[in-house]
């Protein structure tokens, strides 16, 4: 076995690609953009016997908690990060040109601000075959199908870090031959961009060509098409990036589920404690602890958990099975919501101590028009809650849009005399939705158990626009 | 989340690289070159609810069973493999310039003889971004760093078919764009070629730049390069394409761990089963069922399976954990060993109920050197088992090489009235080695326990050339 070996990571709620890179050879590896649960890449190094002697960050990210610390302090690997970060803890600053030499591959830093400030990429050479790259770890830069966005410091710093977007895409990024492979670390389903592909890895060629951003000849046009539009992203976000500065805590071993008994979790939630319910939503509106909120077990617990939930107190989840314990602890982990105290052993073991259950209200599309048929005082209020860019295409006539994440923030705008309908595409935001409702103190809400384009499927109208 | 999706499934000890491809928003997928147990297929796509809806081979494979026909007949697949296959079961014949379509991606077929004579290589366009292709998947003509060969089907077929591999990567496969990714099946460790790079993907531009055999502008030289020094391959190689012409039979479930009574195994052995042992070494030596096979568990397990055991007996493994049970027996089935009974419960248990137990003998490097500095009449032979390109680099003056896959056709070439020593690069060949000459009634074989590398380490002559 000769040659560079590259294996993605992948996380899908995050939307969040990090790579264990390797010379097979000589056994040495590096680690780009770790998330911050890291045993992941000390079990795959162990497995083939690699050493990881380098972890390289793209940037200071603002979405996840990063484990670039803890796995150099675990591995004695050398942390090596742009040098504009400043982080507070030991690291290696690297600038334009430095070469990072991981056995016999040859990583290179390309200064290329925009995303963030001090945002470089790494190009990939594998010296055992050419000096040439095959490959650039692009980061936060250049996505497939799509360039990172440049807001997420702020509405001031937006305009001009697309600018700096535009020079490090044509002046570094695409001075690169067409046949280097792209490697981001946002992918599909990350805030950090809008429309990301599926598809974690790209050319530079097929990029130059099929990626509209690109085929921008202004830099007006491209700074204006780059802010135009750029998706909500949650609260969280703004925490990140202070953190990473200034090195999060090291998590050591993941811990293992620990089931709570009744009395533990009345005893946590007097004591400022928050419960996540992370069962089915039908399930929690059969019955769930009073004040929960509910946010269904999936790969995105982790961001909602981040747009919904105040950080700083203490968790208690809800779970179906212990088996997602493992999974959604992670998630959590991920974005800074440390303090997961353990699970609730069942709600069958709440109600049998006589303690109180709430329910909530479900609807089908059909039950929904049969409401706003009927009309009169009694008529809902329909809260859609998607992305903007989805209100637009098509909503209810009549229904009002708020996006999901923002609702903790608008709840003043909500009337709490009015019987509230939640509605989003398939009925996990409006579930989400409806728990911050019901929680907030809304005392008729009610879900739709499907979503908008079931609706339209079903024959009823449709409104587009603003 | 929209796009492409395409995710690699690598089995190391074959160096086979299949690929699940879907259109993540239409829920619709490919398999390209399924191994033989696709449950993994089955599994991952039902993970992300998607439907299979085409199984694409490039060719009759040489090197394993493929599960094509099975993943197609369990999911309703059609199964697309080039016209010149002319395989028994029901199937979709292509050629040149045919589209495949699969959701919103678009395979088009590329006739790619050469490694095969019914060999095509699709490429692969996400018309969602569009209609250029973004990868090749390019089965075993072109691969990283090397080009598949063209002697598996016989001597007298390997220049005329590396002829036709000459054009079909200049005229088809290199008239792609550059940025074209490049997606082969046969990856690092397959017999399918030699020194492919461990990576399982490049592109066009990268291979056409730094792969040495696309830079060779005559074909005669080509044809040269390609056939020299090609490594040896096992005898149950010449099985599979007609296994895979025939179509398979189908696996269903794969068998959970069968612990077998010494009672039952005693009965197996007289009813002609072959026992392997699947132990570490050392465990081996120390104590192992007469007539056993050492091959211990890792990664070439099916190969060194492949290499020296007689096909279409019963078998039974000795394992060191019952861990190792599921690896092993995906390996053995992949390239058709499909009687596998069980594993002997234990060899304690062997040894309590009073039956004979076999050992054999290690030695360190320093004991050959002493036992070779001795001289006389009993003087080892030593025997270097490594490939004939190991060997030239350098070996053990007075060492003679036989490549260990070789063994059981050769092993009236060896003396039986002197001792023998066996010994390769890491211990491992030389192991399963000793177990062939143990099994086929050497009495004095001596294996050792590191290799020609320490060997040159301690200070002791090497030799080289042929």
């Amino acid at each position: 076995m000769a040659g560079v070996l590259i294996h993605q990571f992948i996380v899908e709620g995050l939307g969040h690609i990090s790579a264990l890179v390797a010379d097979e050879a000589r056994g040495v590896a590096a680690v780009i953009d770790p998330r911050r649960d890291v045993d992941v890449y000390l079990q795959a190094a162990a497995e083939r016997g690699w050493r990881i002697s380098h972890v390289l960050e793209t940037h200071l990210h603002n979405d996840y908690i990063s484990g670039a610390p803890e796995l150099a302090a675990l591995t004695g690997a050398r942390h090596v990060i742009g040098a504009g970060a400043e982080v507070a803890y030991e690291h290696q600053p690297t600038r334009e040109g430095d070469a990072i030499d991981v056995g016999r591959l040859r990583f290179r830093t390309m200064e290329t601000p925009g995303h963030t400030p001090e945002h470089v990429a790494y190009s990939l050479a594998d010296l055992s075959r050419a000096d040439d790259p095959l490959a650039v770890f692009t980061g936060g830069s250049l996505l497939v199908g799509a360039v990172g966005r440049t807001d997420l410091l702020g509405a001031q710093s937006a305009e001009p870090y697309a600018r700096q977007m535009f020079h490090s895409l044509h002046d570094k990024l695409l001075a690169q031959n067409d046949y280097v492979g792209v490697l981001p670390t946002h992918g599909g389903g990350s805030l950090c961009s809008k429309d990301i592909s599926s598809t974690p890895s790209s050319t530079i060629g097929y990029e130059r060509r099929h990626n509209g951003l690109l085929s921008i000849p202004e830099i007006d046009d491209f700074v204006r098409a780059l802010l135009f539009d750029q998706p909500g992203y949650p609260r969280y976000f703004a925490r990140m990036r202070p953190i990473n500065k200034a090195g999060a805590t090291p998590l050591g071993t993941i811990a293992g589920p620990r089931s709570l008994a009744v009395a533990e979790v009345q005893a946590l939630i007097a004591d400022d404690a928050l419960v996540i319910d992370a069962r089915p939503y039908p399930d929690f509106a059969a019955g769930h602890l009073p004040g929960s909120f509910a946010i269904p077990a999936g790969s995105s617990f982790g961001t909602w958990l981040g747009w919904v939930v105040p950080d700083g107190r203490p968790l208690v989840l809800v779970l179906e099975s212990v088996d997602d314990w493992d999974g959604l602890l992670r998630q959590a982990l991920r974005i800074g919501y440390d303090d997961v105290r353990g699970h609730l052993s069942s709600v069958a073991d709440w109600r049998a101590a006589g303690l109180p259950l709430e329910t909530g209200k479900r609807a089908s599309v059909q039950d929904l028009a049969a409401l706003l048929e009927a009309g009169g005082p009694d008529a809902p209020l329909v809260l859609d809650v998607r992305q903007h860019d989805e209100w637009v295409a098509g909503h209810i006539p009549g229904s009002i849009h708020l996006m999901g994440g923002d609702l903790p923030d608008r709840l003043a705008e909500l009337p709490r005399d009015r019987p509230i309908v939640t509605i989003c595409r398939t009925s996990n935001r409006s579930a989400i939705a409806a728990g911050v409702l019901s929680r907030a103190g809304f005392t008729d809400v009610t879900w739709v158990d499907s979503g908008v384009p079931s609706w339209r499927r079903a024959g009823f109208p449709i409104e587009k626009g603003e």
